[in-house]
């Protein structure tokens, strides 16, 4: 089987990542890779780490160039993937890296991205319970947030399980600059970050926090509320979220530990590590892993879980394969690595 | 007036900004600096920075050494600073900025510590309530932990004004790896804590929560409780902490803003940013400076704060030459600046 | 005396180095500040280290703000400077941090500026002999560039006392990203720079080329030559320039130090560092210092000298106050520290 | 085929990423893996990013635990590999990552190493002529250091074509601090190495200088002379190596690109980059390609050439790989790739 597969915004952090990727899967051929400003360029001069492509020529993202492919990814900006889509029809299987279908509440997608709700697509993350079988076949997969990647896998069995009171999470995120993309913008440069922790988006009015509330509330009948402050980190790579919430009665970090293990037994991209562990961002860099642990504190009354991913890995580009693989019947880890580049 | 002041433990990050910053005091001298395995070394071995000292020679930290100065700083390892300070008597002020003195409950201290209580001294934070006339003329003081501080001036209008349910504080705080000291520690080696987020300490069980505790129910009478997850960032200094709490009925961000900048109107070396405006580490270092913004999330129903500092400077060695500044009349702010260095 | 000043330019590194510096000088009054897209911003928005001077406005850069200062700053980009200048006429003294008035050649200024050439300034560098003599009473000031200054420190002694074959220089130096300024170019985001080291300029083509060789033939009448290659490394701050040359006859490395001990004695921001020391870009940064070393490789047969400096202190900001300081007969080092922060 | 491997020395940088590729390779399984002061540890203690060994313990480093496999690397400090080595026999192929059979001249060896000379193996560079079929079959293999892959070849096809003066090389290369190991020392902190640039082992004293000579004295009759000053950059993982020399008359950019071009073609690993196009360590981070670019200065007479390496792939563990796959008759790419992790 070879699939055949472009990528529409070619250029960015995503659509590298998306080309990193799809570089070592076994069942790809590479096709057309298209951007805006830079087309006629050759990718080698924008994605310079992807030696095996540097020649290729960046073509202009519209219908004709995408069309004839198995498979399109589109990482693309924000409101940008609804036309393409429609102008493919069904012959390929379209993979949205962007925000534009993840929601499903079209009120909540108009207060937090200011315009009209295009839909909502099969949501590409597999570890939700029931969602593995509804990416099986999909033709339309919207890829999560990064955040919300991190964020849900990190509460997921605790609310699931009941095990806190969901209404009362509280999620601080840092983030590497990658997630921000190849924007030119001056807290972005270098000067800038290094050496630097800063927030953002404080106060709940990050695009992230209604699909991280989506997502958890697909598991529990009980109101999920969530406190959510990213930060920017010195570093080009990787989420940590540290998340916690009141526990319910009864709740120990033994009893906290076994929901989360029995929770992702048998998942292939997500490790529980042994007591007394954490994660850290360096250790899934490159891989398509999310490292979690889980404790409480009684003092505080609090379960307090903690997720690292690699944002343009599982937290996008691996996040988006894995979800191809699931909707063309390959085995989910084809391609992907559960081991990262460290140090 | 000239101060003669030494300094113990001149070798670590904590004594190397101590004399840093002294070096800019105009009414200090620099006498005996000390040290335990590097005695006998030049210090420029140890502080290459602090050129004007490059040839100052260590040596032991014993009280024959330190003895004869008005001020002596201890930058010592948890537990050594109580039979310097008994041996010193009470010719010398002395300033330490160690953990020893810093608890007021025994118990606490030796749940944290694990080790017996050595007393407590006038603790080192004038921005605390009462805190600036208790410091005047004191001969003995203990200097606030880092994160204790960040922490503390985060929160302390909003505990002190009731907007806050104190009981539910939950802190997440990103430092710089000079907090850990100059331990040869693997998790500390560069290639390590490059491009790596990961959370240490995690469940309350960092030394730092009882202290923040202490810190806080100076200014109300409910019963103050934290979360306190702290994070090792790859950066050499600066704390961000990201504070939240359930917000009491009523408030607003505009009025949780309008307490902050009451409770700091006329403080020195507090900043409460514009409104939109967030604290960076970045703008904080080398600077005596802490950096504050605080919001309401209506959503999640809780007020979050976020402070910066430089962990070294305000949340060390920079907090403990404002507290000697008081201790001996001199005015608050002498060789002490609100200038940050940055990018 | 209280000099009033006024900076052009404030809101880019440079600028800001600049205020910083000046902050602390204990004779100067920080007049007008201005800019040219942040007009009528707070300065805070762009500086937030400055806080001293976070509520100032940034004004537009014309003769009309600028005038009725004691001294203008320039750190605009190149070719602006001399249309202010000339508007200013001789009342102020006018200290350029670009690089409009640096060369005294001005063939080799058009063949690296492409443009015709404005003119030559006394020439910022005290270090150079027979300089500082020049820059008492001076009006107008170039301040020299960031390479320039680091390599021609470090090479000055070698090549004056005729150590070396001044035709065969090698220079390889690292500079922070500062140095770029805070240009929107996607090579200088911190995703790109973080975890990255490259070169820039190869060939020759950098335009600190010409200044290095105008400098070091200064104190020789051999033909001076450099291969010069510059290199961005993943920090903010600092550069640190590995010199190299062919050795003349019976040179050691011990002849060689004792000539830079005797070269620079009496220097006070040059820092000969003792024999096995080498000078670190951390140990410099926030100051005005330069660190150097020198010593021979007898089986290459080259003399090897590598400097150490902040890029925005000795480099641009700390070098320019360092002048200033000169044209107006104060004490060369007021407001200038040769104190680091670190780590 | 499916051959076994054992790697000695597990829980350090180079163990770790031999462990990272090989899990890559399709023909390996991987057998013991062996530490010192580790022993009995889950190598995820050491090694989190290796998930799927996470649970391997560490055994000790006997001949007892490494006999039985097809391949053992040796990843020891110097001067352990003899002694394993004969102990094992002929009955593995033995590939040593560390120094000690990697010079042909006994006298170098005992001058820069001070202990007895080892002996000496087939050198695991195919790139060098004749080297790859040197490699076939080889049972025996000394892996190149990190400095020496990366400066012979970004010379080699300068001294080979007679293009400069092979006798006045001038070397600076700069290195991240996985090139140190993970050795505890203090200049190795996170604190000390961020936001640092330093030089170390100046004047020709660093081991990898008679290396160097070595390897490209293959290549040409002239005396090859070197002056080599390693650098250590605030990054994990590159190297980025910048050599100059002397040109030989009519040496033009283009002549030496061409040569440059026609010397690598058919190279899988070495990318020789397109006019004007220079090399950046970011983009061959997690990959065994080489990235070279060369220009001539013609005002300073000198041609210089860049390459950039991951220190950890190309210049050890990759290379190891590579050198195994020829001398098993493997394909030489197996279990490789040119792809770099970036940002």
């Amino acid at each position: 089987m070879t699939i055949s597969v472009a990528v529409a915004g070619c250029t960015g952090y995503a659509g590298g990542e998306l080309l990193r990727i799809l570089l070592q899967h076994p069942e790809v051929r590479i096709g057309a890779v298209t951007g805006n400003s830079s087309v006629g360029d050759r990718l080698g001069a924008h994605q310079p780490h992807l030696a095996p492509l540097a020649d290729r020529i960046v073509q202009p993202t519209t219908a004709e160039v995408l069309a004839g492919h198995d498979v399109v990814f589109l990482a693309l900006p924000h409101g940008s993937s609804a036309a393409i889509a429609e102008q493919l029809g069904d012959a390929a299987v379209i993979i949205d890296a962007g925000a534009d279908f993840r929601l499903t509440d079209p009120e909540a997608w108009e207060r937090f991205y200011g315009s009209p709700h295009a839909g909502t697509w099969p949501y590409g993350l597999p570890e939700l319970p029931g969602q593995r079988d509804a990416l099986r076949g999909a033709r339309r997969i919207a890829v999560p947030g990064c955040y919300p990647t991190a964020v849900t896998l990190a509460l997921l069995p605790a609310v699931a399980a009941g095990l806190v009171d969901a209404s009362q999470l509280v999620v601080v995120a840092a983030s590497g600059t990658s997630g921000a993309g190849k924007s030119l913008k001056p807290h972005l440069l270098g000067s800038e970050v290094m050496g630097n922790m800063s927030p953002y988006g404080v106060g709940g009015v990050h695009r992230h926090t209604p699909e991280i509330v989506q997502n958890l509330s697909t598991v529990t009948d009980a109101p999920v509320g969530v406190s959510f402050t990213p930060l920017l980190a010195p570093m080009s790579r990787g989420i940590l979220a540290t998340c916690s919430a009141p526990i319910a009665p009864g709740v120990t970090a033994a009893s906290a530990a076994a929901a989360y293990r029995e929770a992702y037994a048998g998942e292939p991209f997500v490790e529980v590590l042994p007591d007394g562990v954490w994660p850290q961002t360096a250790a899934v860099v490159g891989s398509n892993r999310v490292s979690i642990q889980v404790t409480v504190d009684e003092t505080a009354g609090r379960l307090i879980a903690i997720s690292a991913i690699d944002n343009l890995a599982k937290g996008t580009a691996g996040g988006a394969v894995q979800s191809m693989n699931l909707a063309l019947g390959l085995p989910e880890t084809t391609g992907l690595s559960a081991v990262g580049v460290a140090p």
